[in-house]
């Protein structure tokens, strides 16, 4: 098959990676796409950089079996944690480093806030990755290790109190620094947005790791010739690794996954 | 070795069955324990049957090994899964049928209420448990998903805001039917009792499930003859999936592990 023609992988822990499948779909309709949740292990944010690294490189050998032509791992998580690691070399990107190339040319008080997973904010490597771009620029991170389970179990809805009661407590350190640019650094939090962005105020720049892990892919795809020729709507196809119908109606809160696949796989 | 003399074997998807340990060692501290937290894979109480049972077989194979006279399946998400499964065959015990028995030798005015996992209400093992036990007790189940994340990052103390909240929202319609006992049936929950009390008012009992399992346990190996001859302070090891140093930090909410080892193990 001619390399332009294969698909895009897409994987997370879970569901939350489906924010990354939504900007796909928007910005490049004609696409195929293979999503992997990893929904028999879900949370990865909670668990050790061991644990983690052994879990990414099973969602990636799985994806590699589709013969996708460039893979996301839209997983704040496995991205943190692998940043640097080998397994990112070549056709896949993380979700970091489109968010924090995204939020360094943002920012212009040279405040970044970021908030992600436990086991992100440990890994150290927002921080990082962007001090190596923007030595001048100031970080200030949080780990928000209850708004998975909260947007899990659909607190997301304006006005939502304990959603508020939390996120006032997590955000308000990171707004009493005067950042004016957050990078929600994991692909569950643009589901918050609105309730983020009342505690942060409206001078502050929200940036979707998986939107612009989404946008990047289309520009490397573009550079590289290897958009699909043909234009026809693309297929999607769902592999997750528990119930596929729990999945489905997981999955409602990200995406209309409309009348795709949804298959198990075991890893 | 005589059987007596071997250790007692526990399992939780995670640290929630450390209620049951804490119990054990409070009525037996001269046994020997053997722990295994399954955290490389926690929670189960989001995740299909299908997975659940596949896990649940994985964890009492490894406790085998340790040649244990008498386990405790200190999940209340599995132990609802496996209600009726042959696994509960022999020396083994759930959380269920403990709780459910305390609970109708309790209810005055024949009204249960029972809190669990999504995965335990959608087996409705607690409502069948109890029917077959006694007909004439209504039960009403409510799943609590939220409370497993709060109490593992720490929002069980009194006067807990978001807590509070989430569990008038969870718990009120328990208390306006006029239930006079609630079956706390996952082995987190204990840690938010307070909290739970205050939403249903005094008069009603609360059950932990996880301690009256550590109640039947005792009971069974006194009428089987084998509680542990030796008067010496019982032996603790633990053993977890993910990352020894986490498990430490997370247990520490549960009980105090003191100098006991904590051991990474694979399933």
């Amino acid at each position: 098959m001619e390399q332009s023609s294969r698909p895009i992988g897409v994987f997370d822990s879970g569901i939350g990676g489906l924010t990354a499948v939504s900007e796909l779909k928007r910005i490049l309709p004609n696409e195929d796409i293979v999503y992997l949740g990893d929904t028999a292990r879900v949370p990865y944010g909670t668990k050790s950089r061991e644990t983690i690294l052994r879990y990414a490189s099973q969602d990636l050998e799985f994806l590699k079996r589709f013969d996708v032509k460039f893979t996301i791992a839209a997983c704040g998580t496995v991205s943190s944690v692998m940043a640097g690691e080998s397994l990112f070399g070549g056709l896949c990107t993380g979700v970091i480093l489109p968010a924090v190339a995204k939020a360094c040319s943002a920012t212009k008080n040279k405040k970044i806030g970021v908030i992600a997973t436990v086991a992100s904010v440990r890994s150290g490597s927002y921080e990082r990755l962007i001090k190596q771009r923007s030595p001048e620029v100031k970080v200030y991170s949080k780990a928000c290790p209850m708004f998975v389970p909260l947007v899990e179990n659909g607190y997301t809805y304006p006005g939502c109190e304990p959603t508020a009661l939390i996120a006032r407590e997590y955000l308000e350190p990171l707004r009493d620094e005067g950042i004016d640019t957050l990078i929600l650094g994991c692909t569950h939090y643009p589901l918050l947005s609105e309730i983020i962005s009342e505690v942060m105020g409206e001078g502050v720049t929200l940036i979707s790791s998986g939107a612009e892990a989404a946008d990047y892919a289309k520009k490397y795809l573009q550079e590289n010739d290897l958009l699909k020729k043909e234009d026809a709507p693309g297929r999607l196809r769902f592999f997750c690794t528990d119930s596929p119908e729990l999945f489905r109606e997981n999955a409602a809160r990200f995406i209309d996954i409309g009348g795709a696949t949804v298959e198990r796989c075991d890893l």
